[in-house]
């Protein structure tokens, strides 16, 4: 894997009372469902839209996800998920995302690794890993 | 529909740290969340597992939930709910739930009204409603 | 309980796919998160914000919840919530949700009630329900 | 930090069709549902019940979190998350968590740093991290 030039997505997302735990803070797998749909708006944010996946019988399964917190987010915090790829391989990504308060704060920064997959007979059955062409990888690249 | 003299499945849970919400008590949904669990369970304990639903290409699509809440739930508090058929309709159900906590308190009350579902071809693809089979019906009359 | 001529909240909402489940379709439980957050997001409207709420020490704990699930939400679909407060009572209050598709497709319609209330010592400790207060009510008033 | 010879917790659980997504397996952030659930799980199974932290104002707030999905989870399978303290620091630790299917076959491996924090003045005031008192290290020493 290499380095990538990557664009950057940004995806809108607010801490709701239900996101929150008995702290009083976000309870932590928010941030990682946050990414996750972060990474399928990046996607759309191509032309890659969720219909699309769809009928191209394609998908993203995971093959490894972290995440530092380094701020808590309180109830009624508004953020950015802001989602880059930080490494193309043959078939895998790997997706960074920086999670920031609308303030600037930093509140967390995570990293998914993902392979590039296509259902055998459509959603739901068995996934295949592809290799991921090169005028995908090349929607993503900064100019 | 008429009344069902049912069986009643148990399924057992636990409210944790994640299910709470900042007042420190169960944020709500996640008595949705065990209904459906529960309903599930209750199925796979008379045949219907979930590995056999994928197979027959089986789903139970909602047309419409209810909970009252009667006491709140704290973290820890072991609970289970007691699920039975308050009625079989031509092509829907109604699955009745209690959620007991393990001291005898009734918790809450919900229920589900499903439909009897197949999938056109295969998981995520489009559903129908199907009549339930009476030998389905069958296998949730208590004796 | 008299009916209430409300204003109508608006909550932006999409499904996400991990709100979905293996038919491919909205969870439903999601629907009880989205209220919930859109009830929050209500009461922000008129004044009274998360912060505000923490700080007064309020709490709307439920008392009941329903919905009614019209037609099937896919990933990548956008919604509102429109809310509105269906009853005011002496310490409770009904809160009806619409849930329309972009399209304007109506995807389920709900209904809460909540307590007003207001924890003894802090939030985390024991909630006792209030009267509300007839200026909160005026804030809802559809002029 | 030093390497430490812990004892192993044991939190058994299940994937339930709402853990899963369109893609038929398990949504990656419930497995840190299940990490942060078998956390508290442990500490109660040497003493530290929920009840316990809540009236000592203790929480456990992350630093950080990540986890290695090995093999895809369908709804039905049982598990265990198997949790054990990797290093304790002065006032943070590490839980290294394996989450194992029935059958044997691990499919996930995380860990989580957390330190130990307690309230300011109870539940969802802000937490202070405390040096972690060598009994309650003591209690996780395998013997």
């Amino acid at each position: 894997m290499t380095e990538f030039p990557s664009i950057v997505g940004r995806f809108a997302c607010e801490v709701y009372w239900g996101d929150c735990d008995p702290a009083g803070i976000i309870f932590y797998p928010t941030y990682f469902r946050w990414m996750d749909a972060a990474t399928w708006a990046f996607m759309a944010s191509v032309g890659y839209t969720a219909q699309r996946m769809r009928e191209q019988h394609l998908a993203m399964p995971l093959v490894g996800a972290d995440c530092q917190f380094l701020a808590p987010a309180l109830q009624g915090d508004r953020c950015e998920v802001r989602s880059r790829i930080a490494r193309f391989g043959g078939a895998s990504f790997v997706v960074a995302h920086d999670i920031v308060r609308a303030d600037g704060t930093t509140l967390a920064k995570g990293s998914e690794k993902r392979v590039w997959g296509r259902f055998t007979s459509g959603p739901g059955t068995p996934m295949k890993s592809q290799p991921i062409p090169e005028d995908v990888k090349a929607l993503f690249a900064a100019r």
